[in-house]
């Protein structure tokens, strides 16, 4: 009979990824399965869960299981509360899970996940306080203290993105004015380069294909990337006046833009943060673990609760 | 020979306060003495709190003392780097007190301190997680995640008056722009009172006065707690948003004015706040261990690690 092995779960919006994670952090054996509609039901979602957990361990026996889900996750790491682009509301998916796959389950928000990952095998490797920002098409996060993840009293801390930036600013698709992911994420990549190119064809702009042409030196892609680049510095220096992490990681699909996002955000992180000369700034590092993250970072907590 | 007693000092730019403490957060025998100049001698300052100490013991022998420092305390909480009021430049004043007390000293930033003492025994007790924003001049501010106060990787966090608050705002006396604390502080107040009433007259302003005129219903007196209130409010928010924290204690000068400051400090949280409709908002809550929270929170930290 094989060894008992760890199996990481991403459930985000449109897939679900699944695959085995050794002790070092090595993704192993993996599958992807599409996440379902929003619209459908907790039971067919966590059938595809299920599916792909045992798909992944391809016969082993699970040692445990570690979930990473892209929602709000309630302090205990039993419920999520909700999430937008799944059918899950206040549902009990740790239990459920650990009921259907008869392994011990633990469940956290994806960002934690990743943060957990960075810290144990990424970038921030050793850190006991880091903050983790992922740039996508939003800003989402998670704060490290102690060595431990901070989820805050009802599961909420780390919603980094809503913080607000500019006072009546632009429009956010949560309600508010002006939040800090209107100004440095994908979408404020695409509207930098709208207001520089003009309309025509400019419907088709994405955040990756804006990172593809300033890898390549379109003068509007660059400077896009230096305007949102400062904007995620000033941003990131409010919550390490705050915060006063150790490190900060960058992850996230506009992160792939490397140092084309990373300098701007250090001038603007030294730029907008108080007591300059008298502070260690932390560094501004880019996440080592790539689109796996949540999956391995799941792990590390499930081996840490459950190993 | 009497039992011994523990002595709380609180260092702060203008006077020194130091008294016994009991287990139940009681102050009993207090002294003042004044801090000194700011060119003055760290050896100077550091005689002064040793006779107010003695003086406030009374004879008794020390069990222990906490010192609460209005300036910038390493992680450790050995050296206070910088205090902007006080002559310490990165002073090892811990172990220098401790030799010349004989007694065991315990050294933290006073907004720390002041946060220990309200979970203690004051407004946030039994939280576990609680945020602190004093009010005063300007804003300082405490964090506690876990049970444990969040030091940060240099000692450096809660510094929550110099987060970018308005973009291009007026300037700081840190040498920013816009600092949260120039919209939210008794500085705020006097600017909103010189603004609604004109020049004449206004020289005189202060803090204490326009929440003396507010509490008998002076119209711009009031108007400007609105401003301040709201302000203050939706820089909580994010805080909250990021933090999540079970709930906020406001203290400082401009928290004498209770309700005033609290009620439009709500409002604004709950304006600015994301995703009202999942959470649970944190209580705003008045800080009930006054003046005195410094000495107080030092005791607790001190019975904690040497007690």
């Amino acid at each position: 009979m094989s060894d008992p092995v760890w199996v990481g779960v991403d459930v985000g919006g449109t897939k679900i990824l699944a695959g085995t994670v050794d002790h070092d952090g090595a993704v192993g054996h993996t599958v992807q399965r599409p996440s379902g509609p929003r619209d459908g039901s907790p039971q067919q979602l966590e059938s595809t869960i299920v599916d792909a957990v045992l798909a992944a361990a391809a016969g082993a026996p699970l040692a445990g299981v570690g979930l990473a889900a892209a929602g709000l996750v309630d302090a205990d790491g039993n419920r999520v509360r909700f999430a937008p682009h799944l059918p899950w509301r206040d549902d009990d998916v740790r239990v459920r899970l650990a009921d259907r796959l008869a392994a011990p389950v633990v469940l956290d928000n994806d960002a934690n996940c990743a943060l957990e990952a960075e810290v144990a095998h990424g970038a921030a490797r050793g850190q006991a306080s880091a903050l983790l920002v992922t740039v996508g098409t939003g800003i989402g996060g998670a704060l490290m203290v102690g060595g431990r993840v901070v989820r805050g009293s009802g599961g909420m801390a780390g919603e980094f993105g809503h913080m607000r930036f500019v006072a009546q600013g632009h429009p956010c698709q949560c309600g508010l004015l002006g939040c800090w992911e209107q100004y440095a994420s994908g979408n404020a990549l695409i509207r930098e380069v709208r207001q520089a190119t003009g309309a025509p064809g400019a419907e088709s702009l994405s955040g990756p294909g804006i990172t593809e042409a300033a890898l390549v030196g379109h003068p509007a892609a660059l400077a896009a990337f230096e305007v949102v680049g400062r904007a995620l510095g000033v941003g990131l220096a409010n919550l390490v006046a705050a915060l006063d992490p150790g490190c900060v990681v960058v992850g996230g699909g506009v992160s792939a833009a490397g140092e084309l996002l990373l300098a701007p955000a250090r001038a603007g992180l030294a730029e907008g943060l108080v007591g300059g000369q008298w502070r260690t700034f932390p560094d501004v590092l880019a996440a080592a673990c790539g689109p796996e993250a949540g999956m391995i970072g799941a792990v590390v907590q499930a081996r840490r609760q459950c190993g």
